[in-house]
């Protein structure tokens, strides 16, 4: 069995041998541009533990693995437009660098190139997987707009805060689990399973992201923290404060919100006063613990001894249990 | 064997009964919206005749009709958006209607509906049918890229813009006939014959584009023509003058195109007269002849009888000479 970095390894290795079109530059230079920034890879490195656990042979999901990565950096390239984001991983990103006509499009290309290892199946195999691939494309488009939605929508309820971020984020989590599982010859329930564990695990992970950008250690963080309120995301702190707060508190949260004239540093200490006020940094880690013991059953009931799983329990606490 | 009207009819119905979420109507509506729109169904038309070229069952390609017409709307929603178009088949655009953002999401989710039906195919067959979808989907994205290039560059030759239509507009038809033959169970070869009759089909039917938006009859034609001209647009008449004119002719048609205090009506006029000049109405009729007569030898070639591709035939010659 394999573990993370010996895995991220030969997956990055794997990516940089794709070989692209030349012609037209300007779709295919933001590509690469945005391919070649890193990233935890956590996605794909999960379908080929995914596979590794179900047959001998990690190497077998690779096409399904780059097929995740790809789709999931279309939807960064297109999110940054939409959110209008200048940096992503420090660097500027596409719509920045380039303009939005060539993110759109270069991003729509990423998204058909990721069909092109999506449909590098067994046949026997091949519908399902892209049935999960498709479904969950889906599910990650209409989590976006519902992300959307909530910006200029101030009755966002906590139920629904978790069901949008299960669709932008959970899901795929959970695919890329699932197709490396099938394409390694999982059986239903299993693969079922392990979905489940990366759909938690996926839960986890934002409301984790969540919490560090209001309450990470800033010198362990690597950045200033606060982002997220300066831009009034209604993070799941946001809407658990709403929801917890008396009618005081939650004019005061509104108004901090949705006011213009306020010093960025200000409104950051005056809302972590007012989530600290209502312990909604206490309520997100035992929602994080909630979810993460979710997904541990799960694995846990996966007909594998348990031995085999254990780089993937590796996984799931390095993206919970982190303070960066 | 049935014909395009009874053709269009089935596939108007079927489109019709496609359920979608309903939530986020963000999403769903510009969807729907789009699709409403009706339009001249060509490309899944001729995927079902393709179909029943070779089987008895033109239904069978049902779900790759879909796939191709959803894709096809896809691409004019986002195209839409890089190019500032605010109307589309007399109707205001997606972006125009609700925002660009929305115009984004909605046609990325429209993209992966697509793989929703292009998926459905017996599993025999499903590895080639998506290699031709993916394969056609890239070549569309870089066709719409030459052609936002082109929009800056000044040189731009005639085999260059033949390519970038072929790859914008033509290897769509193409892609549509081929994967319906596939699905009705056509061989390689034949398969190939249909692909590049609807690939040179659809060049005519880009080239006649062209040619109606400078030279149609308006009253015919429905709409006011010389759009191409206003907007710059660099057509085969352009591109084509470019190459035949003198030094002289070359600077006035560039000024003419570059010159921002020109009325509308005497830029048209003065570009027509150049055009006339150069003759290149009948170097692109002498054009559009060449690929329908490629195209038809391709028809020809197929190991079908003759009498079976009457209705193809009649949809290549409804696409290339028309008023309108």
């Amino acid at each position: 069995m394999k573990n993370y970095e010996q895995l991220i390894n030969y997956f990055e290795v794997q990516l940089a041998k794709i070989e692209y079109n030349n012609q037209p530059v300007e779709l295919y230079s933001p590509i690469k541009y945005t391919l070649s920034f890193g990233g935890k890879r956590i996605r794909p490195v999960t379908t080929l533990m995914s596979c590794e656990l179900f047959c001998d042979d990690f190497k077998r999901a690779l096409p399904q693995a780059i097929a995740i990565e790809l789709f999931h950096n279309f939807t960064l390239i297109h999110d940054d437009i939409m959110d209008n984001a200048p940096i992503r991983r420090g660097k500027e990103t596409v719509f920045k660098k380039w303009d939005s006509n060539i993110a759109i499009l270069s991003g729509d290309t990423l998204f058909a190139l990721a069909y092109q290892y999506a449909q590098q199946a067994d046949k026997e195999i091949l519908h399902e997987t892209l049935s999960v691939f498709n479904k969950t494309a889906i599910e990650v488009c209409e989590g976006q707009q519902f992300d959307l939605n909530y910006e200029t929508n101030n009755n966002v309820s906590v139920d629904e805060y978790i069901n949008m971020i299960k669709l932008k984020t959970g899901v795929l989590f959970g695919a890329s689990m699932k197709i490396g599982a099938l394409i390694g010859g999982a059986l239903t329930e299993d693969a079922n399973l392990i979905y489940n564990f990366g759909v938690n695990i996926g839960l986890g992970f934002q409301l984790k992201d969540d919490l560090l950008d209001t309450f990470g250690n800033e010198g362990i963080f690597g950045k200033k923290t606060g982002g997220d309120i300066v831009s009034n995301k209604k993070t799941f702190l946001y809407v658990k404060a709403m929801e917890l707060a008396d009618n005081d508190g939650k004019e005061k949260l509104f108004s901090l919100y949705n006011s213009e004239n306020i010093e960025p540093d200000d409104k950051i200490k005056q809302t972590k006063e007012l989530f600290l006020k209502y312990n909604v940094d206490k309520a997100a880690n035992a929602e994080i613990d909630k979810y993460f013991d979710v997904g541990i059953l799960c694995l846990d009931k996966i007909n594998i001894p348990k031995d085999k799983k254990k780089y993937l329990l590796d996984v799931a606490v390095k993206m919970i249990d982190r303070n960066k």
